[in-house]
């Protein structure tokens, strides 16, 4: 590795520099007010940089959110480690002592504002976008899930989650409910609502 | 009741015709080429007669969503009947049915484009603005909460389920999972799924 400045690097450090203004500009101002220009702006390139990679707004967001998972070195990291494709849920040997772990962690991510106003608005371009929606599947729905089946599989086989249970419906009734309470702000988001998920998910699963 | 016009029942009737155009719109072109002009126009009105009742298109969206739940004679209905807080669930007396039943109709609802890219629009705005979100709770989500309670008690009546329930968890766990698939398109959404849902939640909320 060489310290002369070269085209490769300097393109890593715009994008880099990019992302991390989208980030930044969606927390200070809403997701509405974000628009190229003022990304542009902070992050001292010209618009064309960022028309020449992305072709949309929604989808510089999405790059900027996925930095965060993908643990991109020059990018902080708003605890969003567990959800990494290279990470795993903790595996303490008790499967109902994890889930409510990683429950109640999900739970304050979505109290943070700091956090939720990017994942907000990833949300809401999914929503909206077909094609930005099988990304987001690929990219990081799927390895999220493969995830959290590591952690599943591991309590089926120390007998404390039904060996015959479909692991997609498991995770389905663990998070969903917490991603529509906060994205359409229907209800509490707390450690007993959390707490309440596991409870009901493992008494279904109960190993029979 | 008079025949003559006035002014209270052209009020009305342009309020009836922006709200239809609105859901027209959004079905025939997508919510995002969605504009106040293209409603004034559409509806036969000026943009101002728009703005003098609604602060923005998200507010109209979700005026033009309520109306088809409240059942306003002059919308048309795409099988929200259900949703009405002057309705009921089914009531059979076999609650795992009736429940099948109901979530069979949502997915199918879901899968059904006049009804979903209208709601999916509302999401999103709800998504995006907390005030929305407030009129969605108070007015939509509330109401439809309280009738899917009327038919969980009944089943608690009849020894079907756990009579020490929480019932907005029961109500959150079988319903989020299906609005998530759907909204962020992350898997299949089908009658084994609604089926695999209400068997799961029955289980773990079965009388004790």
């Amino acid at each position: 590795m060489t310290n002369r400045p070269n085209p490769a690097r300097r393109n890593a450090k715009s994008r880099s520099a990019i992302l991390a203004a989208t980030r930044a500009l969606i927390t200070e101002a809403g997701y509405q007010k974000v628009s190229i220009e003022a990304i542009a702006a902070k992050a001292g390139v010209g618009k064309q940089t960022i028309y020449r990679w992305w072709p949309s707004k929604g989808a510089v967001v999405f790059d900027a959110i996925l930095a965060l998972s993908e643990g991109d070195p020059e990018q902080e990291n708003h605890g969003a480690e567990k959800d990494s494709g290279t990470m795993a849920l903790p595996d303490t040997g008790d499967l109902e002592a994890d889930l409510k772990t990683v429950l109640r962690a999900t739970v304050a991510e979505f109290t943070d504002p700091a956090f939720e106003a990017p994942v907000r608005a990833l949300n809401i371009e999914i929503a909206g976008d077909p094609e930005l929606a099988a990304g987001y599947r690929e990219r990081m729905a799927a390895p999220m899930a493969a995830v959290k089946k590591d952690r599943l599989r591991s309590g089926q086989r120390a007998g404390q989650l039904d060996s015959g249970a479909d692991l997609d419906l498991v995770i389905d009734l663990l998070w969903s409910p917490i991603a529509q309470r906060w994205l359409l702000r229907t209800g509490a988001l707390d450690d007993a609502f959390a707490d309440g998920l596991v409870d009901a998910v493992l008494r279904a699963f109960a190993p029979s």
